[in-house]
């Protein structure tokens, strides 16, 4: 079986690993530091904006992919024309790492959207507020994620700062309608470099912060989950986007849906797949990457969900407590990063499977609540 | 969290991985060579028959445990002496590594079993085929598995090697009667240092040339788990077993139950529990063997069947045909180990999960003919 390198060493390398040990694939990661959650397959550890580096990795495997999309798109292409199988390739992850270029080709799609537009100065700024306020969300195209390099504005002078230091966004911002949402929903999808493409179920997320704090799965109905499956599935085929995506989405009052954002890796809203489907996303991401046939993404119960657990602070590990949590939920799968504990990060989930998710959430909820006990409370 | 080390690299210590990278565990393999089917966790390469070797890796772990069971006893012994925490202990291990000292203790504990018989000498072998004869069950006591160290002996000369070397096999040999069984079974249990045990459904497991061919959860019905339950915590408890245990059964045509052989550690009639139970066996036994509380046992789905794959020849690794076994059966969970291959062992199974474990079982079989297909047809 081929060897596949990921670049980055976070909690999406780490769950790769669980995969690729059961499909007996090997799997070796770059990571930028020692000690990352992904630590059990890192082979290289260095900076993945040098091309000598990721170049040395790139002769020990068999095809490139990712834990982030930070990797500078100058760079991929550089490998691809090295003869180096990048999956995604470039030419899609570009729309994944500027936002304003995703935009622009959603629209191309004729995709239901914001409304949004392309700004580099404030009183373009300021004609976006007065069509589209009293409150208008205004983004950097480049380098957020996680809630970063978002604002929510109703003043063009909040993001003064940005406009003065345009370079460093990609020349522009890009400003979006505040949709007033019913719910925000994620639709993953997978896609083989022979271009088969399978999706999961529509799930539900809830955001807290702009960090992923808890997944629904299937997303409660009514939900119109055909529409979110074709939204997908089409930009999956005409980026020609190899691996796993998400797609996040916005649901309106009246049930329409708009797509939010785009993530072309395995993704948080997914995490409830390792135990929640058949095939899990990191299981399917690693087929897809190496063109092998995609798995069933049928759901193991009648519902899934997932909770996020988010650091607290600088000493909360989030494991002093574990055997309270395992006490209280015994069928509860407990995920732990082994990260270093800091305020808002991503330390862990807990995914729970069964037929009432609302129970299911409460059992989630207390388990954390266990967890977060020592210091938090 | 604390860190695990298991003693053996093989396929048993590479299943602990995933479990251990989803609980947030560091595990630590000590493997007798490189290139093991663990080695994403192997971090010391040696001789386990070393006390130095082993005491080092000790200093490394919080808690020693084992992919299998040939470290010799007075050097757990030593370890124990040491402070070191080692799961299972050798007071219970002796009796798994000793099938005489095995059907001893089961004896006193009054569970049912075969006849049996301590030999040392053809006559006494002779004798005990006129009693249970025609045919009978010999067995050496130490260093047998997977069918080596047992035969089918309908005359005392067919032992006289191994009597002629009885030091070799701890002094004696042991006589069984050979029981005319309706099929066999395996009864899985876990038990932690707090003394809290569990057990999952009893699977129905079906040998072929002494070695585990497939397995079927739970055992079709009529089945007395109740018993087979009973047996497995009674043994679990009385021997003083942490973390997973099998029992494998005999169900005579009757229906009564009888204690065949123990394996004190996750067992191949338990592989099921992977993608079939809310807690696999790996998890089971790294939750155990540190403490912690047990999980949930439950099915995942009615049904779940597991097929070995066992190795054809030196060439064929069956990973060639992987594409088209992945093909036909989106659903399954085709595992592989990254052994070279070799005729009969173990290279890694398939599990499959529903209703029907009729179809189950086709399906498996069928998967595995793609991927025996290219050498072995």
């Amino acid at each position: 079986m081929p060897t596949v390198g990921v670049i980055g060493g976070g909690q999406l390398a780490r769950m790769m690993l669980p995969a690729a040990i059961s499909m007996g694939l090997e799997l070796k990661v770059f990571a930028e530091a020692d000690g990352s959650p992904a630590h059990n397959a890192v082979t290289q550890v260095g900076d993945y904006n040098d091309l000598a580096q990721i170049k040395k990795f790139a002769e020990s495997v068999d095809v490139i992919t990712f834990d982030h999309e930070h990797v500078p798109i100058d760079l991929l292409e550089a490998l691809v024309q090295q003869g180096v199988s990048v999956q995604p390739g470039p030419h899609c992850l570009r729309f994944a790492q500027n936002k304003l270029l995703m935009r622009m080709r959603l629209q191309e799609l004729g995709l239901p959207m914001p409304a949004w537009k392309a700004v580099v100065n404030s009183e373009q700024v300021r004609a976006f507020i007065s069509e589209h306020g009293p409150e208008v969300v205004v983004k950097t195209p480049i380098g957020g994620y996680d809630g970063k390099g978002v604002r929510m504005v109703s003043d063009a002078a909040e993001v003064e700062d940005w406009l003065a230091d345009l370079d460093k966004y990609g020349g522009q911002l890009l400003c979006e309608q505040k949709v007033s949402f019913a719910r925000e929903l994620s639709q993953l999808v997978a896609r083989n470099s022979a271009g088969d493409i399978v999706t999961w179920n529509t799930v539900q997320t809830v955001q807290a912060g702009g960090v992923c704090a808890e997944v629904i799965a299937p997303a409660p109905l009514p939900v119109n989950s055909k529409l979110a499956d074709e939204i997908a599935r089409t930009i999956s085929e005409q980026l020609g986007v190899t691996g796993v995506m998400a797609v996040e989405l916005f649901e309106t009052k009246t049930g329409d849906l708009l797509v939010n954002e785009l993530a072309m890796r395995p993704h948080n809203s997914g995490h409830f797949t390792i135990e929640g489907a058949v095939t899990s996303q990191f299981e399917q991401h690693l087929r897809a990457v190496l063109g092998l046939p995609l798995g069933d993404t049928s759901m193991r119960a009648k519902h899934a969900v997932m909770l996020n657990l988010l650091g607290v602070d600088e000493s909360n590990n989030l494991v002093e407590n574990f055997e309270a949590a395992m006490s209280y939920g015994p069928a509860l799968k407990i995920h732990s990063y082994q990260k270093q504990p800091r305020k808002g990060r991503k330390m862990g989930h807990i995914t729970a499977l069964g037929d009432d998710y609302v129970q299911l959430l409460e059992r989630c909820r207390e388990a954390a609540a266990k967890l977060y006990d020592s210091k938090s409370a």
